[in-house]
């Protein structure tokens, strides 16, 4: 795909597919209004902008649907180009015949997400706002939903082309004085440029921090829900998910995969994951899935650790030894089969008491998982990362800043740092887009739908 | 449903359903102007109608999209009431989002059709066109897309309402003689009468015809694929279908059910029909499937009889005249398996010869079929019945005709005629909504999808 030819007149259909009362098809390029022109019943070369038109699609002499366009000029779409956006019947039939006469007479179809790649090239948005898009019609929870939009509306882009443009005046300045070095002319101001880069190196390791934040409201927070075989791991996940997931028995070792799925807690999204129950056995298949426990618990954010009362508790607390990870998850311990009024261990601290069978105790767990979630963060105004490529080049970007301030402890000359100046301000760029190469934009653009 | 109640302002998501790149909200009625007023970033309570305009969609103080919305005023729009569409970006969240705002603001969600048929209740339509939108919405072939269309466009409409008419000139002089009976004032010209009635009759009984291939058109011609077990049927279905629709066995009494799949070949759909293989048999089940072959095939309008030239060929004509249906059907002999170069037996008039297994003398099959469809009056202007509804109202509608002309040939006192003038005008009324109840609505309307 060639991310750079913006000669093209584009277009896609852009709302779901299928049958539906309506579908509207995007058309986007220098020669949108001509194109629609000459397959509409109206002559719409010289309408105004942001207006709307009744009138027939044709094909040649034959009526192929009454339909009603919107006009959008140059500099005032979406796109920055201009276009027209037909609204059709939503039979499949109609919306494909449109796209093939659309075709005939010129159009492209459209790459995955190549309208929002114009409105970047076009400079109506910069890269990350152009990626929030994407982010936007994926958003599933409130959470999701909001981080996309403040992204979407500028978000740290400001920040970022702040810290850049700063960077950017002390490197010209580091360049100047490498042009008249021979003459030990000094413009530069040493201590200011390390509060400089002190200064950026804060900012960027405050998004950085908000990365993980910004990931379990993209993906969900993790929690694993662990246990002994037959404590009724699978009973509450049904439970917290309101649908029979995953397969209930008496027999132990039912679960053998590692069943997940996302639940929605007042706009925060939760992806449990129950897991097989950890014993000793022979069975293979069975340790596989063990292991596979394993693994997923020690990536989880929170561990919900469900303990039976009436099986010997110290063999039970021997299975979250074997799983737990680094200590860093939160741990929230469950007393199950509270129904069958237990002895509650006193071994057990804090715990809180459920019956799965019953549904009890059900909304004490959600509001302690909503405390852990911890996203008081998201109602203040801090900017979050959800990008995972803006991650990684926040994350390069603060490996130069960092070798740049050794560099200026260790007095190293200027023109040996201004290549890693040079490299932070490419990281940098490279997540607003004002650095970009058509990799970097095939990348991005192509994971968007169609349409977008 | 009350589908007489004008007076909400309602509300629906109008594309396919699902994460999309765009997504459209309807909103019609008295206040859809005032309302997305109150929730929209700029002030649209004097702009024209027919504008496009860019903001945001707000819950109080908080964003929920950026959105582009199209202005209708009164009598400019689909419904013909003030109306506004809103182009969101296509999260399942925020689509619900806007919705549960809307409803909050004081819109109702729409019931399924309500805006076409607010279109109706409004003068913008007649009932007919109203039933077109939904067709046309659900066509997936050229044929019945071209017959929606024609009939949205006004179709039949004007000449049933011209029919009507002059129906309803006559029978008010009838009415008028009914009163001056005792006078013995003649205004109704009997003769002429007579005239208007044939030719009405027979322009239903044209369209009465029409529905036959108007049916065909919708729901696809039905053609069943008979012979004996194991001579290739389902090979030769899932051939024409492109796919492994049908599970293919040597072992006879391989299929059983009846299986059904559509093909759209130039346009037009046809509905195949693939049979168990009629045999004696004592199994139970596939005793059950043969059954009903017999039942399908007697519906069928295409017979493919498919013949193994090297089976014994009494046995299997045998099998044709088992499920045979009122010889109305049209007969295509196939004889399969030619790449075995069998010898072709002389009883055979006319046969197509293929290789189901090796993909030959399918094209030789499908051009016969298109010439059995005699689809040639799709080309024509003639109007094309499509909607059961409509027929059954034209064969009440020919019923009442008929009597009437019977009573004025057996000079029956035109008093007695009225109920059946009266009835036959309440018949041809109801298929353009002149005459119609809520029943009536609620049957048509509650079939669309919501949204139209």
């Amino acid at each position: 795909m060639n991310y750079s030819n913006l000669e093209d007149t584009i277009c896609a259909i852009t709302t779901g597919g299928g049958m539906s009362a309506i579908a509207v098809i995007r058309i986007s390029g220098n020669k949108a209004i001509h194109i629609t022109n000459s397959i509409f019943s109206k002559d719409i070369s010289n309408v105004e902008s942001h207006t709307i038109h009744f009138g027939r699609i044709m094909d040649k002499n034959e009526i192929v649907d009454e339909t009603i366009i919107s006009i959008f000029k140059k500099d005032k779409s979406f796109t920055g180009e201009e276009s027209v956006e037909i609204s059709c019947h939503g039979s499949i039939y109609i919306q494909n015949r449109i796209i093939q006469i659309l075709i005939k007479t010129g159009c492209r179809i459209a790459n995955a997400g190549e309208f929002t790649m114009r409105a970047f090239k076009n400079g109506k948005m910069d890269l990350s706002q152009a990626e929030a898009v994407a982010d936007l019609i994926a958003s599933e929870e409130k959470a999701a939903h909001q981080t996309a939009l403040k992204q979407l509306r500028g978000g740290f882009s400001k920040k970022m082309q702040n810290l850049r443009r700063k960077l950017i005046d002390f490197s010209s300045l580091i360049e100047l004085e490498l042009d008249f070095s021979e003459e030990d002319v000094e413009f530069a101001d040493k201590n200011q440029f390390e509060s400089l880069l002190k200064l950026i190196k804060i900012e960027l390791e405050k998004l950085i921090n908000s990365f993980k934040l910004g990931n379990v409201i993209k993906n969900g927070i993790p929690v694993s829900i662990i246990g002994a075989p037959n404590v009724g791991k699978s009973t509450l996940l049904n439970l917290l998910l309101n649908e029979e997931k995953a397969i209930v028995s008496d027999i132990a070792g039912t679960t053998r995969d590692a069943i997940e799925d996302d639940l929605n807690i007042e706009g925060i999204k939760f992806r449990f994951i129950d897991t097989a129950g950890i014993r000793e056995t022979t069975n293979t298949i069975e340790n596989l899935g063990i292991k596979k426990t394993i693994d997923k618990v020690k990536k989880s954010t929170i561990i919900l650790f469900i303990i039976d009362p009436k099986i010997n508790i110290n063999s039970q607390l021997e299975v979250l030894n074997k799983v737990k990870g680094d200590g860093e998850e939160k741990l929230i311990t469950i007393i199950n089969k509270i129904d069958l009024n237990p002895k509650i261990p006193a071994e057990i601290k804090d715990p809180i008491l459920i019956s799965a069978k019953e549904n009890k105790g059900i909304q004490t767990l959600t509001k302690r998982l909503l405390e852990f979630a911890n996203i008081k963060e998201l109602s203040n105004n801090n900017a979050i990362i959800t990008n995972l490529r803006h991650f990684n080049e926040l994350q390069l970007t603060l490996d130069e800043i960092n070798t740049i301030i050794k560099g200026i402890h260790k007095e190293i000359p200027s023109d040996l740092l201004t290549t890693n100046i040079r490299q932070a301000l490419f990281h940098l760029g490279s997540i607003t887009g004002e650095v970009t190469t058509d990799t970097l934009l095939g990348n991005i653009f192509g994971k968007f739908c169609i349409g977008k």
